[in-house]
């Protein structure tokens, strides 16, 4: 069976969500003439994700904004950021949908949809996924992932649904994605996965250099994939 | 409150389905030497549409690819098609995937997609969207609708899940349909509405040439709204 469509993960393998974060930040400090390590700032809240999720996942669903604003209120309260207006809290939760894509990003992605379709396979909202898409010049055949299945990475159902939408069998389907977690849970589903390292994703030297899990193809970032995948 | 999204009605809105049906049935009826009537079949296949998605909304829901399945396999044997494969059937069936947009349809949607965020609102599944998109040139920002939703238009749920998909209160949304029913739903869930004349639809003279209820904006092609919308 042939690949027939390409599901992303996003933060971190699409985009750098690290860097844009900080950057976000710095924009408001200076703003607001707040000092704050504001890479430890982007650190904690990118760290009180999974948490929130899990949490999540025992109650009633709520996409990808309303859990960072959760955390954001947390994160806010211990870096002692006060002062802030509604608008401006609300401005600042919205950094996420105001990420970078990697630099090889766009091009790479605009090569693989000549052979293959692609959507994101997320963790984030559909209109982050829009906004992403938009800011970076992504052209998706479908934005795809939690708010379509209802749910979050890395339950099955997430997966599976992304099949479903593109009506294709898992093993028709390719997860790629910078983490072996993320391609573990995708192949244990059926679904073919490919692996990009994105090192510097949590600062430099820090992210998976490779996948520490089978894979079916590995590249060194999104270039390097799409010419292993034959595009 | 400013109109942010359009979100469209796809079957005879978007994409001239009848004579998409008609021609798909030709070219089967040359290769298979049929002699059939394909616009009383495609009529036929369409006016099953609408019972078939009341008894899906009654029990399991199924998307509309196996909806237009079920149609199909009365309709061979009203039209005493016999003798195909399943592979031709499934095939056939698919000729939903294969329909060519209204003429005017790709040139205003590009225009619509400098200004407003963009997607189908339609009973329409998620693969269908996708192939509908690839062949017509049309570029969504996502493709929302029953998938979605889990449920079929007129039902509140199918235009409040586009809303949200989008992070919108309904009035930010307007739907753009040829069908005075499909907008009388959206504006009783508040969104705004569009209207757009498709007079052949069914055949010529046959469809709305304006609105039968009230709307915020009608136009005689969705050129002539995209002018109407400023774009």
């Amino acid at each position: 069976m042939t690949i027939r469509a390409l599901v992303f993960d996003v933060f971190g393998t699409v985009v750098d969500w690290r860097s844009s974060i900080i950057r976000e930040g710095e924009l408001l400090g200076r703003a607001k003439n707040l000092k704050v390590d504001w890479a430890a700032f982007a650190d904690a809240w990118r760290a009180g994700y999974r948490p929130a999720m899990s949490r999540t996942a025992k109650g009633e669903w709520a996409n990808i904004d309303t859990l960072h604003r959760g955390i954001l209120n947390e994160i806010l309260e211990k870096f002692s950021i006060r002062g802030l207006s509604e608008a401006e809290i609300t401005h600042l939760n919205l950094a996420w949908h105001r990420l970078d894509a990697w630099p090889d990003v766009p091009a790479a992605m605009a090569r693989l949809k000549t052979k293959f379709w692609i959507a994101p396979c997320s963790n984030g909202n559909i209109a982050l996924g829009v906004d992403l898409a938009r800011r970076n010049n992504l052209h998706w055949d479908a934005i795809l992932g939690s708010d379509v299945a209802g749910d979050f990475k890395p339950k099955p159902r997430v997966y599976l649904a992304a099949c479903d939408a593109f009506n294709l069998p898992p093993e028709r389907c390719m997860m790629v994605a910078a983490h072996s977690r993320d391609l573990k849970a995708a192949a244990s589903n059926g679904l073919r996965t490919g692996h990009i390292a994105r090192v510097d994703e949590y600062g430099p030297n820090t992210g998976e250099a490779g996948p520490t899990v089978p894979v079916d193809v590995a590249g060194k970032d999104l270039a390097d994939l799409a010419d292993k995948l034959g595009c």
